[in-house]
């Protein structure tokens, strides 16, 4: 049934991935000829350590000492790039490999956030692919979601849950009632959280997968630094159990949206309605919504890190060029990609939760209150609960819609008071 | 940025779906060419009546009374096929375009279910693109999905929400405890059932679907005729009611699973629990479930059915064919399915919902009782309720894990016994 030549890869990387990637193509050798209508072999790998023990047969393989050789390898068509790091060694092979007019397969989103508009040019200018599925939400094809399966759309807005440490922490927190500090090291010890844990926790990660989201949505080019990221180092256990009984859960979404005021990109923990698909995105699972003009809302969901469900989307795009059916990285020629100005968040309307630690003493509520109006933020429930621990109290309001210029405004009134205890938190309320 | 020449499409059939495609293409045309590279226009277009108010102007159309001919009209690249119906005209447009070497494009998961092999061989034979997404779940892109996303997985199962109809139905029971009859009746008044509702309440219409999801998952020839399909007629509310109490949903499943005894596939109202993706499928949306040997477990959801997300489907496939990007239709080149025998339903374990309506008298539950200790079946949970208006009651039975034989053996003990007062309903849970 296998037709014509194998599709020969080169691995570079191989950690935990690179070393599920070989163990997958072992594993449906036979079912990927099939699909593919050839074969796929490795036929040369790199990495650091040569004599690290990986769970798979490595002589089998031509070793390459100097990774960035690997572009020039003999017989290789196509590099999966495993080594990670927006620059250094992967991006020196990235741009060897498409310049050599060979295909590459990557799930480094740090590389594609900063410099896809460069590689997706590089790759063009062969007409060799350049394929990522890896790189956003692990196992799930969302990359190929935007970029054909809703490609018949004017896409008006694309969130989702995009860090899986994030979203195990906060649901394990809405699960326990325990506090972030407590989870965290849980999942550093479950090997779910990295040992500095910052690139999960405070959003970076989420960034990097929400710039290329955008860009394949909205036809933009990648615009990383454009985005905005706050992660959950500030979420309580007492906001998550607040907006539990406000009909809400807690997740860390990026969400990009595009408008005549342009391009909107941000990270943020929000309040997601119970009745809302993300809300049911529990543990490491990550998830994808995109909203079409004639589709209405897609959902996609499924494992977003992992040996097995990562490997899965580096072999998928593999058997996409093995089929030969690939094309524009970003769904669409590089010249065609637009550049749009950041859009204000302050213009952005909408409700939100607003939490503050106070003092336990006659007139704070009335100084918050004051700060409310005199912004012009409309509240539409308080909740103040009991003095904790250290003595301090809770309140936490829902506002009605505003726009969050005018939140900022209140928070700014407040900054400073002798009335709050700590810094207060607020979280927009998916809409 | 469009290059090339424009993609020339023949529109058969101008129901709802048709004039979406029209509407589609002309809303989103510029975005549309960005991403696919070249213009798709619309050169030719036939329906049964010329003159019905579409709410599109046809008038900058060719019109072909013939719509047989649309396959050998100049110019046109694809034939997009919305006629319905397994045979008839919607077979004989299909065998000319492929046959003349033009591509195709169609939603119609009848004509699929029964001829997909011969047209995928026909498409195979001239290397024409036979594309047909939107035939499954609507807008939501799983035969992309199934064909490319997953690509590189051994499928084991795959299921879900495949009829809308249905799933309104249940879910609207579920909400408001209404029975069957009545919220029909109200699905019929909406537009979201048919005057004539068999094909979708008796679970035709996702056995269709489901076994063009089968063949594509688990790389076998479709296999319509060894479909198992029972609908949505005998769910009672109480059945709905008793489920909740248990923690389950009681959605209508298309599930097909792969395995040594070979190819099982079937439709049936099943139990699903509360904290699975399906659970949270409600209204008309649809949702497919393919778990992969090394992804794990992809959730796909969106609008199943109506005039933009079928549109979008389509759309979607004619960009895949302006960018050159399509291949076999069934995943693998047609010689490479293979041929599976159909599973015994008995072979198959797991735990079971049974439902009986009894006499209110002493001595019936000894009598089930003894049925179903006689088959070999262990009851986990029975509930027995005050009786109903007719004067039976119900006695609901959740089973210990068992052997789908034993339930079928204790059914028929049963039958023809005094003491029941209709016809038992069983559902598998989703294990």
């Amino acid at each position: 049934m296998t037709t014509g030549e194998p599709l020969r890869v080169a691995l570079a990387g191989l950690g935990t991935v690179g070393g599920g990637v070989i163990k997958l193509l072992d594993a449906n050798a036979e079912l990927i000829a099939r699909r593919a209508g050839r074969r796929i072999e490795v036929a040369a790998v790199s990495a650091r350590d040569r004599t690290k023990d990986r769970g798979v047969d490595l002589s089998r393989f031509a070793w390459v000492d100097d990774t960035a050789s690997l572009a020039q390898a003999d017989g290789v068509d196509v590099v999966v790039e495993l080594i990670g790091g927006a620059d250094g060694p992967a991006l020196t092979l990235a741009r060897a490999t498409l310049g050599a007019g060979k295909g590459l397969v990557t799930a480094n989103k740090a590389m594609l956030a900063h410099h896809g508009l460069e590689l997706a040019g590089a790759a063009e200018a062969k007409a060799a692919p350049l394929k990522f599925e890896a790189a956003v939400a692990g196992g799930v094809p969302v990359v190929k979601g935007l970029r054909e399966g809703a490609a018949a759309n004017a896409i008006g807005r694309v969130y989702g849950v995009l860090n899986g440490t994030c979203n195990f922490i906060l649901s394990t927190m809405e699960a326990t009632g325990r506090g972030f500090a407590d989870v965290l090291a849980e999942a550093q010890a479950l090997g779910f959280a990295e040992a500095d844990p910052s690139f999960d926790i405070d959003g970076v990660d989420a960034a990097h997968k929400l710039s290329i989201l955008a860009a394949l949505a909205f036809g933009t080019q990648p615009a990383f630094a454009d985005v905005e990221a706050e992660g959950i180092r500030a979420v309580l256990a007492a906001d998550i159990a607040e907006a539990a009984a406000l009909g809400y859960r807690v997740r860390l979404l990026g969400l990009a949206e595009a408008g005549p005021g342009g391009l909107f990109q941000r990270v943020h923990p929000h309040l997601v309605p119970a009745d809302h698909p993300l809300a049911h995105v529990t543990g490491s699972l990550n998830a994808v919504v995109a909203e079409g003009n004639f589709v209405g809302r897609l959902f996609f969901q499924g494992a977003g890190a992992g040996e097995g469900p990562t490997a899965s989307a580096v072999v998928a795009d593999l058997i996409d060029i093995a089929r030969g059916e690939y094309g524009a990285p970003f769904a669409m020629p590089v010249a065609a990609l637009t550049q749009e100005r950041k859009a204000a968040s302050g213009d952005r309307r909408g409700r939100a939760y607003l939490r503050f630690a106070v003092e336990d003493r006659v007139g704070v509520l009335a100084e918050i209150a004051a700060a409310m109006r005199d912004a012009g933020v409309s509240i539409e429930s308080l909740i103040q609960r009991g003095a904790s621990a250290d003595g301090s109290v809770l309140v936490a309001i829902v506002t009605h819609e505003v726009a969050e210029r005018s939140v900022a405004a209140a928070l700014e009134k407040l900054r400073g008071s002798q009335s709050l205890t700590g810094r207060p938190l607020w979280m927009p309320l998916l809409g």
